[in-house]
């Protein structure tokens, strides 16, 4: 099957999938004009309008095998002098459009992975351009501050209308940093201030000689002795701090010196939930055990418990709402801090904002953090005690990117302008009941189906993984993994009804051509 | 005097410096034109031609105390959500220009700290608007590509005209990152990954189900028990491996959990260096053989030895080429990699491109560090060993910023252009001249002068230095420190005698005031 299609493919734009009928979401009927500006070279017969006029092609276009002969040539000079080993596709990011990524061999896919759930709007989305044109963008390019040192006039005000216009609830502070992995460790740092601070009797009270002494010799008591826990197949970055609370795979690990820091296991559900409500429920139960006898007992104690609210690079593992309100229960009880890693969750892809607003929280987490989506990165906090208590504490020359704070400040203008968060939640139901129907059609290949009703963010286990991915762009589709056998879908929040139909119909023909 | 200077001040426009007699360097004469691009809002009656068209101001512009009445409000507003206690001038970016940073009040202080040494080629640079404006870099900022997995079409090529065309002699290769902290903590792992192997036999032995499950918990032997040596008052970065490695102050370090490295003792010189060179040999000798104990005796193996070409925020400590030739050879002979940090010494600032050409050395580093002038971040190599034996081992989502490296690559365009590296080279002789000057008017305020021959990376100690940081911007000047008593000069590439000049005038002034 997949190579008949690929035969006939060369002679011309093949349709790798039927085109689905067209489901406007009501959210987004108002469209958007936006003349002068398009970069987009896919030919205007094949668009089809959308959340923008002239947006995105009407379905995928497949012509050559992936890598093609323009991609294979061009990965080999790129491998001269970049390591190309891990490198999934040679993208066209001029000809990438919307939901739809190129590559220079003129194959056009619909892109439910978006650069590892990194792209929030869309290719090439035009109110990003717009932003990307403004005068203030270009000076935050070109004018790079230290911005502990040297923040621009405006700081302020491009924080309050931007990243901390959409801090979760209780979190009105920000640090910002650079990527998922630094955003973490200062978060981790800030929580290690924190607790020692609590230790020595409050803010006032001066660092003693022999704890200044030792810092500089990297020893106790003023390299504290104390930890992170996380959890078993978590993945919180892969720089020093980061990775010793990473448990994804050895690959990530291996060779690299860690800190000995503690891991609880993460409550393994059973699918069909409803099948499986007692068990889960034991299992959640005994992991929260488990916390709370590492944070009493754990020969290194430690400052904060940091979790995902779905495990992502471990494979889309999941957790009741009722877990997440027990863990923040015990690290509220031994007066440990909660991170919430929201690098992959945050920013709308489950169908709320923030991933944790699904938990109904009665007191919020200490610390969130962010990266992906935003298109920049740090942690929101909301208790005034973890601004460390002298400054340069917390400090670095660029302490983050305004350039992309403004980006990030253009896509939450998006976002809440097309209600994107609320469409996110409604398609993905619409995604989810149709993956239902495959699941059920199709037994063993879309197993432990998860993600109902957490937006698009859905993911499904198949024997042949792998195979599976790689053949997705055979059938016009861009697709990630994660873990050991999960197909994730990372759509962006302009993904629609009618992607889904692609997608959903795609996902068939894949199992289909295992048969 | 200073106080004079102020309340004139408020009925006009005061220069604060005499205007400097215009010192046109030969190299920069053929003046460039940009039209319609400008945003400086500083009167054209004021510029001066220089390296670009109507420019900068001939001089600086003190209107009030800074912060001044704006700045206090903005920073007042700011602090509600962001820390400011390190804040060290609220800056307007717009009205900035070229050596010249301006605050919202109408002061505009010649800049020679750069935000920490990282503005490469004045704010507002012509050139750099124009890259920022390109339809490349819109694209680059909007279509973010996680790098390892989605390469754009032609990343190749934006390495090899831009970050790769500088690369050190001997080193082809580079890992991008995003900023110092990450670039050397990124090497540290290729460091780590490459002597296990080593150890191990070869790329091709495979991991042992010990290590895989060990690393898994944070254990030896898969979580290696190697260390990073570094030098005392070393700076590395800030998150918790790099941070292993810093030695600059203990507010760098307290709390924070810390590897168990070795550091080695930095030779401290003395000065003038010629009346010194038998003391100071000895000096650099016993560091030497420190290292080579340390290499052979510490209880945690070194992997690699990191070190800055000059210890910048510890102080501004030089050493000689003859002694980083010696630490070169020890390394090689263990078999520890060299890692240099170019961060805050790299792209042209000590008058060669990387200040590491100073050196003379027989084999190159294996590894070169950059960030801050150079805009973005990675490490550079050379040995394909360096390269991990299996991919995903060195990888993340963004993986630096193509963004940036377009901002380097016309960075590189115009120091290439204008010849700023060798300009940077003659302007820092004649400043250095300059202060030599001061240094024997004045005695003990320019303690230690150093940095001759090493561009305009120069520094000197002050004995009440916070104090003269404060005063210099009165005076029209903005000045780093370093260390416990050093104040720092790190003007921009474009830096000219007309400068130096306005700055050794200022200097003047400033102890002249303390009398």
């Amino acid at each position: 099957m997949a190579s008949r299609l690929l035969r006939s493919s060369y002679s011309g734009s093949l349709r790798a999938v039927s085109t689905a009928s067209t489901v406007r979401p009501a959210a987004v009927s108002a469209v958007h004009q936006f003349s002068n500006r398009r970069q987009f070279t896919a030919s205007s017969s094949k668009m089809a309008s959308s959340f923008y006029k002239d947006w995105e092609p009407e379905g995928p276009t497949v012509k050559t095998e992936i890598p093609g002969p323009k991609a294979k040539e061009a990965i080999k000079e790129l491998d001269e002098v970049f390591d190309t080993r891990s490198l999934n596709m040679l993208t066209d990011y001029h000809k990438s459009v919307g939901n739809y990524i190129a590559d220079p061999d003129g194959n056009v896919l619909l892109d439910v992975y978006a650069q590892i759930a990194s792209i929030p709007i869309g290719y090439n989305n035009p109110v990003l351009q717009d932003a990307a044109r403004s005068s203030d963008m270009v000076n935050s390019i070109i004018n790079r501050p230290a911005l502990g040192n040297f923040p621009p006039t405006d700081w302020a005000s491009v924080l309050k209308t931007g990243i901390l216009k959409v801090a979760p609830k209780g979190l009105n502070q920000v640090f910002t940093a650079m990527a998922g992995s630094d955003a973490n460790e200062t978060a981790y740092k800030a929580a290690f201030m924190w607790r020692r601070q609590k230790e020595r009797g409050g803010p006032q009270v001066e660092f003693t000689a022999e704890e200044m002494e030792s810092a500089m010799i990297n020893q106790s008591p003023g390299a504290s002795s104390l930890s992170i826990l996380s959890f078993k197949s978590a993945f919180h970055g892969r720089l020093f701090g980061s990775l010793s609370t990473t448990r994804s795979k050895p690959i990530h690990k291996l060779d690299i010196p860690a800190f000995d820091w503690p891991q609880a296991t993460f409550p393994l559900l059973k699918y069909p939930l409803e099948e499986h409500a007692e068990e889960n429920a034991a299992a959640e139960q005994a992991a929260l055990d488990e916390v709370e006898h590492l944070i009493k007992n754990y020969h290194i104690p430690p400052a904060a418990v940091i979790i995902e609210p779905i495990q992502s690079e471990g494979g889309d593992n999941h957790a009741s709402p009722a877990f997440f309100r027990g863990l923040r229960a015990i690290t509220k009880k031994h007066g440990v801090l909660l991170i919430v890693d929201e690098v992959q969750t945050g920013v709308g892809a489950t169908g709320k904002f923030w991933a944790h607003e699904h938990w109904d929280l009665q007191d919020p987490p200490d610390m969130v953090t962010f990266s992906k989506k935003a298109q920049t990165a740090g942690y929101y906090f909301g208790n005034p005690e973890l601004r460390p208590n002298k400054p340069y504490r917390q400090f670095n020359t660029w302490m983050g990117d305004p350039a992309r704070a403004l980006l990030f400040k253009a896509i939450i203008g998006e976002i809440e302008r097309l209600g994107l968060v609320e469409h996110t939640a409604r398609v993905g139901d619409y995604l989810y009941g149709k993956l239902e129907g495959l699941a059920q059609k199709y037994p063993g290949q879309f197993a432990n189906l998860r993600g109902k009703g957490q937006g698009t963010f859905i993911a499904f286990d198949n024997p042949r993984r792998d195979e599976f991915l790689a053949r997705a762009k055979k059938f016009g589709v861009n697709i990630g993994g994660s873990g050991q056998s999960a197909v994730r879908l990372r759509p962006m929040l302009i993904f629609e009804e009618k992607h889904a139909d692609i997608l959903v119909d795609a996902l068939e023909k894949i199992v289909k051509s295992f048969q």
